[in-house]
């Protein structure tokens, strides 16, 4: 049984971790988003593989869902006193992982591989895997002119309304080997619950991969990140209100008309299923909130028995 | 007054803060030597530069010399459990230092204006004046072949007999404008009791400033840095030995014969004091140890007040 799913921050690695901790080793793969990679104090900073390693290896701060837990942060008090930028809170721990990155980097290392050596290290049995190792850098059109995805995310913590979203550098990125294998490896694809637009979005507009997932053999089945019309982390639901898309479950099924041939939708919004079902998937109705560890290993246990379920009926579709 | 003292590391160190702390703000100016600087991890460092730094920002650590008080190791461990290089030990606070110094290093600022602005944002009232702003290495001929400096001096603990020593890249070095107009405005030169080969030595064959302080107004005075023959903290006397040159305070006043008007010496090596004035020099006995700060301040004071007798004899000469 092979499983891929695609995840951004801190919803996608809950899920992610619910299911390596429901899969033999090595069944799992994460395909990660790195359009909010950056650089800071020279040091390239990747927000989204690493809340994904850090809760895989069991070493995510459980109170924030980003960081390490009992991280201290001594040097990004002394940057401060020396003058750096001091916005974005990176502990001690996880500086070492930037600086590790930024050194496997500059020596010519792809990110794939980088982060493979870094997830080994930690003693993570899944692959980790960039969506791409080319440079992609989502920038947000706001009020206060184009941001970058930081800065309009950490800095102004996301108040700005959003007029746009850009994703610089998409052009030229290529979908790396390992992730075209580990979609035509996957017995199954989840989607787990982070932002469509920012976190998902990304992934699938590296240039092939949407086609790539479109056209793969197994069920995907995506879980909706918003719940009552609610992101319970981040901005999801208002940049999709201010994008112009419908801020609920039935807005994050049409994102993906063409994608997916499962929803999972929390019990609260029970009652968009047969709209859902209307756009051509399935759906299953549940509890999707992840307050912890429990609750995590239930959810992915749920969704791989409905893959299995699913999948003979969608053989023939494919 | 102006000051400028040449100083390598732990032991230069002490002096300079003796020095700084005798003399009112901005009187003092520190040269120091940037050939041991290296890279690790992706980060510069400066380890003499730095040592001067912590020591006049009353930050060093008292035990080692080198690094910061009450720093911690939390990044360090952090990246020896990812694969990186652990035998250079860097806390988390002087992490700090090189992250910000490498920053703006990359951002293309030369490493005289990053260092004043490291010393500014300690409050440090005097200017620390890298010897160059271009790269040398000192390199170090063994058994073992040629070693990078810090190869020999941190990793293999300064054990391996040296067969000779190289300044990788100092012919196209460039005494910077700060150093040279230092050296003109200086109402004494003294060089700090550090490593003649590997600290003060790679500060002298900066090209041309060897003759700039040659040619200097001001008088110029060393603090012999071997006791009895012996170096109180680091490979002095056995590189000194090994590379056949006499390793006593003798021996140190020989290899300063055209540079220096005066030399310090300690009471312990009081009977080489004749031979040392036959070479042209004036020769003060005191007790050179420097167990405290009470003891860095009072040698620096016995210089200070040395070169105010020396001056007047020197002038017809200079």
């Amino acid at each position: 049984m092979k499983v891929l799913a695609l995840a951004g921050g801190v919803g996608g690695a809950k899920l992610a971790g619910g299911l390596y901790h429901s899969l033999p080793p090595h069944s799992l793969a994460v395909l990660g988003n790195t359009a909010d990679d950056f650089t800071l104090w020279g040091l390239h900073i990747s927000p989204d593989l690493d809340t994904v390693m850090y809760t895989l290896a069991g070493l995510a701060n459980p109170v924030t869902g980003w960081g390490l837990s009992g991280d201290t942060w001594v040097t990004l008090e002394a940057i401060r006193r020396l003058g750096g930028e001091g916005w974005f809170a990176l502990g001690d721990q996880d500086i070492a992982t930037h600086i590790r990155r930024t050194e496997l980097l500059a020596q010519g290392m792809p990110l794939t591989e980088v982060t493979e050596r870094l997830c080994v290290a930690l003693g993570i049995q899944t692959r980790l895997l960039p969506m791409t190792n080319d440079d992609v850098h989502t920038e947000v059109d706001t009020p206060a002119g184009r941001l970058p995805f930081q800065e309009y995310f950490v800095r102004r913590q996301h108040r700005d309304d959003v007029h746009g979203i850009h994703f610089a550098g998409i052009e030229n990125a290529v979908v790396p080997a390992t992730v075209t294998d580990a979609i035509a490896a996957a017995d199954v694809i989840f989607f787990c619950p982070s932002n469509p637009l920012v976190s998902i979005g990304p992934i699938l507009a590296v240039p092939g991969l949407r086609e790539q997932l479109r056209e793969a053999k197994a069920p995907r089945i995506a879980v909706s990140p918003l719940i009552g019309g609610v992101a319970l982390k981040g901005p999801a639901d208002k940049m999709m209100h201010d994008l112009g898309f419908e801020a609920t479950t039935l807005g994050i099924a049409r994102l993906y008309t063409d994608l997916l041939d499962g929803l999972v939708i929390d019990t609260v919004d029970a009652e968009l299923a047969p709209a859902i079902r209307d756009l051509g998937m399935q759906v299953l109705v549940t509890d999707t909130i992840m307050h912890d560890v429990a609750d995590r290993n239930r959810l992915a246990q749920e969704m791989l028995q409905w893959s299995d379920e699913l999948r003979p009926a969608l053989a023939p579709m494919h």
